[in-house]
């Protein structure tokens, strides 16, 4: 099985053509859900007591619950507006509520994961979360602006305890303070870690292992309304496809990647949650086709 | 056999580790240079009285200069600066010179050319010259900024002359008044261009035929020093592919992005024209191999 943990978030996402006011978001329950797809997902997060039954109900449709704890007090909230062009996000206002005191537990029954999500928690909760599991195939852990901004020596010292960065390319050359990306990606193996991947949003994404790079493209949209949860998606995708082949070949991890950046295009062609959860496995298996043939030359 | 009718310049680049004054430049410069590894390339250009003796060699090493004019006066000259990333590129100064009054003649032998190409030269010159071609099986027009903003409609009446419009991402929007890449292709499309092919810099390229789009990865480089006339090497191999081929299928045409993409990669690993003119055709040949690996999954 997989474990991931990180955010469960009431999101308010305003675009210029529609805002949404208080819906289920967070980079847990993207990755989570998306992962869903793939392979029993335990979800480890943490909501407040306001977190609307109807969205615990969708959350359990998809995910084991074991470690999703209610505490007193109110969920996590994010408030964010996109340009025209969607492609650049504001941040209005962060309130972290319950999750500024949340001290995560690894549920017993998740500590034989062997893959294990790290969403863009504080690294050093994910530095000392990781060490909780006892038998890890494959970690992969993301981090933001936030805490390499705040944190930028506790994200260098996670990237030595998991296999996998995955990271945007502006955050990348934040936390990293090179241009060029594939200076960005050595710089983070050189930190420890195996595999980089380095998410280029519409552009696609770049994955890094040893002297080898595998850079692929997006699926080529016509159509996004909203890009919130893009990169989580991606990657829970890549990861839950691995846990589901139990393999970590190189072979393999690309095919991962091909299928994170089909589950990011779903997730941006619908408002908030749909993109992901309006799918079936029988589209994802139809789009990653088409995907293949989009390429093929 | 191909034409290129464009630009020589004597190029001044500023870039934050080096400065090249008064090199050898201009869009037909790179595009020529670049098509003629593939096929005989005939170049339409002026050039004043200034233009160096060792540059005229060096472009005759390459080039038919049947129709390569020198006329009294100063050579065209620009100036521009790069910023730290190499991705932004600032114009400091632009003189027509001998190019402000230009009248091209195509050369009686250039007349049977099956295949043009146009770089970014005033739409109206690029949409009469055109005409004058007796045979064009396959013609490629780029633009550029300057004439978006001062000659749309013209840039506009340009595409309906020709077969194909290859062009960057940025210019792509603004001429089309369009975020999304594939609405912008499909604007162009309706304006009539059959084959429209957006650059994306470092993030490669995309190509739309018909309701067919072909997203290709830009062959990763470590180490960029000058981004000087990449885009109009893409182009240059696309084309100077074809005219070899002399075919126009949609096989060829993909793989004539292919190596776009990789004349492109040559481009900006040397200072000026340095990245085209110091490769061998075995060195495409084996990067385009590389490219057919790093893609591969």
């Amino acid at each position: 099985m997989l474990t991931v943990f990180g955010s469960t978030a009431l999101d308010t996402i305003r675009t210029p053509t529609r805002v949404l006011k208080d819906v289920l978001g967070g980079a847990a329950t993207f990755a989570g859900i998306s992962a869903s797809f793939f392979v029993d997902t335990g979800l480890i997060a943490v909501v407040g007591t306001d977190f609307p039954k109807k969205y615990r109900n969708l959350l359990s449709r998809y995910l084991d619950l074991s470690g999703f704890v209610t505490q007193k007090g109110k969920t996590f909230r994010y408030d964010g507006s996109y340009d025209d062009t969607l492609s650049k996000r504001t941040t209005n206002k962060t309130e972290l509520n319950v999750l500024g005191q949340f001290k995560p537990i690894v549920p017993e029954k998740y500590r034989k994961s062997e893959f294990v999500y790290l969403a863009n928690n504080d690294p050093d909760q994910n530095s000392s979360l990781i060490k909780e599991f006892d038998n890890v195939r494959f970690s992969m852990c993301d981090t933001i602006e936030y805490w390499i901004a705040t944190k930028r020596a506790s994200v260098i010292k996670m990237i030595k305890t998991v296999d996998a960065v995955v990271i945007n390319d502006e955050e990348a050359k934040l936390l990293t303070k090179e241009h060029n990306l594939i200076k960005c990606a050595k710089k983070m193996m050189s930190w420890g870690a195996k595999y980089v991947i380095i998410k280029k949003g519409e552009h696609g994404s770049l994955l890094f292992v040893e002297d080898i790079i595998f850079p692929s493209v997006a699926f080529s949209l016509e159509d996004i309304v909203d890009p919130t949860g893009a990169g989580d998606s991606f990657a829970g995708a890549m990861i839950g496809y691995l846990a589901n082949k139990r393999k970590t070949s190189l072979s393999e991890i690309k095919k991962a990647v091909i299928y994170g950046n089909v589950l990011g295009s779903f997730a941006v062609e619908k408002w908030g949650l749909d993109g992901l959860t309006k799918i079936t496995k029988k589209q994802i298996e139809k789009r990653v086709k088409q995907y293949q043939n989009m390429v093929e030359f």
